[in-house]
């Protein structure tokens, strides 16, 4: 596992100095196909990019998406896009907020790193049941150094076939459903299978987004990160995983969820 | 201090149940006046709406803003908005990322929230320099039960003359720069003066939300809303505030914001 690890970093640090060949050509378009990866532990190279791809649908939630984003879009060599079946304005899973999808499923044709964040019931069920944007997650995952979710976005995943057999999280109240797509329930703020990362529900994307950016380029930008976002959580409840949470608040939860959605 | 709490508690529950009195007609138009705070600690009420004004400027940072909107939007009886100087499109500081402002300055008169989220060095210093935003800050203050702020949000409050005298904090770089504004800098996730709260920077917004969710709707509520958004944080290193970071790493991390700044 250590060793897949190191592997995996060899590589991203590969693909952030300048591509590894024909194969991944940065986004910049000045792709070096530098033999050996970049040196230095600090700071990832300037010369390639790593795009992350966000995939945005009606019904998302906005903090899955925004806290890898936040954490991510200032590693070096990162680029970050938002990607929707059609560009424009997307609604979240309230209906109060939007975020711009810059760019269309059809012209995104590769990302090193694809994020589907989670959503509503009403938002996931749809985009699970979506072949076009299932298509795309698919075409996209087949050349993603990493493939990323939040929250429900796993059942995103698993419904696109990526997570057969594999172990996943999601959220809280979703874990039963992972066995519907194939996948194996597996504790943890997120989940590694492979190039696979899945994280829990909501806020867990920034513990993801800030493993990924240390990944990416090394402990130290990840260090850099996190007091880059402050992130010295400090909640005023103790009450954030359904383990430290009465069946009663758990039912409370649930229903201001339900409530809130459209 | 105890007492104070108390009192802006009944009175945000007050605001929730249905208004107190001609000088706070709910959103939803349905202003009943009733004298008594309402009796339930777990929901509030649903006759009237607590209004979150969300204000969005070139350059802002978008979790500053996304962070307390999850955990507040969900609250019952409140509603949220996003506000700039045009309805429409705006970018976030690295430019990569927009979301969209549902309304204009002009068009939102009155909130009982209202939210300044930080920004990068340009918006922020842009914003502390709009006199169409600092007018609508001090207008809409002037009526609000909480006015609020992330990161370097608190320099905006200050340049639009909120602070003078305060306690209140910002992003762990920018708190030179209170005393600029007139305001006291005090450690602390979030700081309280009045109706005043300021919280630190970027992620300290998540904090605050739920600290405000559990004010606005009793600590049951704020209990389910950590829950809701599995804020059970497990951050992968422990610098993420400047007091546990090395110089070199602060001077890392404020080159990485520089470096993807637009």
């Amino acid at each position: 596992m250590a060793e897949t690890d190191r592997d995996r970093r060899r590589l991203l640090r590969t693909v952030v100095a300048g591509g590894i060949g024909a194969g991944l050509v940065t986004a910049g378009g000045a792709s070096s196909a530098r033999a050996e990866p970049a040196a230095r532990e600090d700071v990832a190279g300037e010369e390639g990019e790593v795009r992350v791809a966000v995939l945005l649908y009606d019904g998302f939630t906005a903090l899955d998406a925004v806290g890898p984003y936040e954490v991510l879009c200032r590693v070096p060599g990162v680029t970050v896009t938002t990607v929707a079946e059609r560009a424009g304005r997307v609604r979240t899973d309230t209906g109060e907020l939007s975020l711009v999808a810059e760019r269309s499923l059809e012209s995104v044709t590769r990302a090193e790193i694809l994020l589907v964040p989670g959503g509503g019931q009403r938002g996931t069920t749809a985009t699970m049941a979506n072949p076009a944007v299932l298509d795309w997650i698919r075409h996209i995952h087949r050349r993603t150094v990493w493939t990323t979710s939040v929250c429900t976005g796993s059942l995103i995943l698993g419904a696109a076939g990526l997570l057969r057999g594999l172990p996943a999280t999601t959220y809280w109240a979703s874990r039963p459903y992972l066995a519907e797509v194939g996948a194996v329930y597996t504790p943890g703020r997120f989940v590694e299978a492979g190039k696979i990362v899945t994280a829990a529900g909501v806020s867990a994307g920034i513990d993801m987004g800030l493993h990924l950016a240390a990944r990416l380029a090394g402990d130290q930008v990840g260090r850099a990160m996190q007091l880059a976002v402050e992130y010295d959580p400090d909640p005023p409840f103790d009450t954030g995983s359904p383990e430290n949470a009465s069946p009663e608040l758990q039912r409370l939860a649930l229903r201001l969820l339900a409530d809130a959605a459209t």
